[in-house]
């Protein structure tokens, strides 16, 4: 398999120094960028925060939001640590920093892992001149493998176009893990590097943006105190508002496809189609209360077109709707409209769920032109089992 | 064992009439008042509401909220069943109306089960004749039996007390399944029968009354379009606000933790126990978010003393707090206080995880002085098994 491209001027890598119960994988990643370049990122609104949210503010406010480094370790969220969490975070970006000549506020420190727990400063910090050294322009497949907690596979997305001048330009994207899916083991985190600007200042476009991709997946409902998303940019191409933010919009719902589709003992990716609405922020509402029912996600894991649920969960979140209007569907079979079952359909329904990794379930609510498509995946004997299962 | 009391001037009783699949449980429950008595009703807040939800609304609006009659059925929800589904339930009222000679809005009928199936009309106007005949004064546990769904025990609670001529009154609760715990079949219903009166409208007491209990029950956060309190009162006994209010909340807290503790595949009745918060209400949001949070859930299952999703979940409601004040404890173990975690309590906490049925998990915000209790229930992987292979 060819390596995922990074855009020009970046380079990542990766290795194992030891973080995680489980050695067999690497725990610690690095993306270095040629200079200074502007990054923007959200955090979590979790009112506990790990300490890489407190520092991570910190850094991006006194760089002017410019950034040399990321680095991720895996297997230690630094949460709920105190200010010592926060000092052994400081001195982990300053001795990067001095290992690659920038200033400490211009390194970025990302934790994913275990809540609670003090990280190992000495380990880190003698890993990173071989961390340092071992990064190049391939590296991103290893950077994506190393921020993996409880992931089954790796996650990155490519998107590739041209700028106005015709110059080509590249989006890449990384994430891991959904919500909290796993004991203090989850933090959904997530990478868009590109070499394409617009010459304006993207934040709210990254709001939008993460609004209709990161916002919109869900495992357990569940927020973890760490979630960050960054969209850090050389911006050396100039491209269009529009293609811009359609780029990174793509790379980052293809991203949140792949988070929702391994969850803890998922079985199906589900999605979750809302139409009708009379505002899109209603849509999402109703998409999200359905994507985290957990008699909608066991009721996929055992293939059951039970549209009662769906219409059920849709009518508990406060958005008044006229169920004589609504219809619901699993992939293309109609089970409610005109306020009655359609029993016939079932059948097709339930072999729509037994046939496709890529469950559909949706809901018309025939009150407005709005629409919203939210993920997620089924609930599983096993996602019990994994989560009940932690240190005993 | 002794019969659960009714208060004077109230029968009930059952019979199998074969609405249900399972055939060896009574499914149609009565209980008749010896006059048309005053009866406040709370409904559903879902969008999608159950036929009984329209006709009772419209029943107690005719009579001025007085009623001769509460028939239930289970196994069928007679909702998303249209126009014919209440035609179905105005014929049952009508019927049972003639049989005990009252109007026919002086009945409700209230239905709980699958969701978008037609009611067996015939046979329940069939059976009840013999259904009037066999109520009796002790046949409280019959109705309770009768209205199961996936419920494995009958929960029948009673309060009994003083009035102000020193007349002894009775108060006497049974309550069915909370949360859609099964598949299309599960609906809250709660009936609170008593001979005490305050002189005054209770409707308002009762609204507060299920803010403190029904309202601070959840298995699984979803919310049956049928779910419906009842509170039914002679009034004989006049008793001062206060009491009735304390003894009417004794009974409707005791019915909602036999609910949380019967809920699917349940192994732990979980109390959640919110101080320190501003508002009552912010108590009751935090404590409803832990309680609903499917990692807090699978954690009791494993026995895992795990504060970080406690406080994690508290984190994520939107309620503001600083966690450098919070203490989170397991029973009576301190597991995080003064912004640090204390894992040499860890082992107590999980002792009292595995030694009680009764599983207590406290925060304690330190910004104020309300406080609210949640209940709930540790989810197994039978939960995930019984919502899973409905059908299949």
């Amino acid at each position: 398999m060819q390596p995922s491209p990074l855009p020009p001027g970046f380079r990542a890598g990766s290795l194992r120094c030891g973080i995680r119960r489980n050695k067999t994988k690497d725990d610690l990643g690095l993306i270095l960028a040629d200079e200074a370049w502007p990054a923007h990122a959200l955090f979590t609104t979790n009112q506990l925060v790990g300490a890489h949210v407190l520092l991570g503010r910190e850094h991006l406010q006194r760089s002017g939001g410019r950034v040399r480094a990321v680095l991720v370790n895996s297997g230690n969220a630094n949460c709920a640590t105190g200010q010592e969490g926060i000092d052994d975070a400081r001195r982990v970006c300053q001795s990067l920093a001095e290992l690659i000549g920038c200033a400490a506020h211009e390194v970025l420190f990302l934790s994913t892992g275990v809540i609670g727990a003090r990280l190992p400063v000495e380990r880190i910090l003698e890993a990173l001149p071989d961390l340092v050294r071992g990064t190049f322009p391939q590296g991103l497949d290893d950077f994506a493998r190393a921020i993996m907690t409880t992931d089954t596979f790796a996650k990155v997305s490519i998107a590739e176009g041209q700028g106005r001048d015709g110059a080509a330009y590249l989006v890449a994207g990384t994430a891991k893990g959904a919500g909290m899916i796993h004991p203090n083991m989850a933090t959904m985190l997530g990478f868009l590097l590109t070499d394409a600007g617009t010459g304006k200042d993207p934040s709210e476009l990254l709001h939008g943006i993460a609004e209709r991709s990161f916002h919109r997946v869900t495992v357990d409902g569940d927020t973890s105190p760490n979630d960050t998303v960054i969209l850090w940019s050389s911006a050396r191409v100039s491209v269009p508002e529009q293609t811009f933010g359609d780029a990174v919009l793509e790379v980052s719902q293809s991203l949140c496809r792949k988070i929702a589709s391994d969850g803890e003992g998922a079985t199906r990716l589900i999605t979750v189609q809302v139409r009708g609405a009379r505002t899109e922020a209603d849509a999402a509402t109703i998409g999200r209360t359905i994507a985290t029912s957990p008699l909608t996600k066991t009721a996929v894991h055992g293939l059951d077109p039970n549209w009662g649920r769906i219409l059920s969960a849709a009518g508990r979140c406060g958005i008044p709707f006229d169920v004589a209007r609504v219809r619901v569907w699993i992939g293309e079979a109609d089970l409610f409209s005109d306020g009655r079952p359609h029993p016939e359909n079932e059948a097709a329904a339930h072999q729509h769920m037994r046939d496709h990794k890529g469950v559909v379930l949706g809901v018309d609510l025939g009150e407005g032109p709005h629409e919203a498509e939210i993920w997620t995946c089924d609930y599983s004997a096993d996602y019990v089992k994994i989560n009940a299962e932690y240190r005993t």
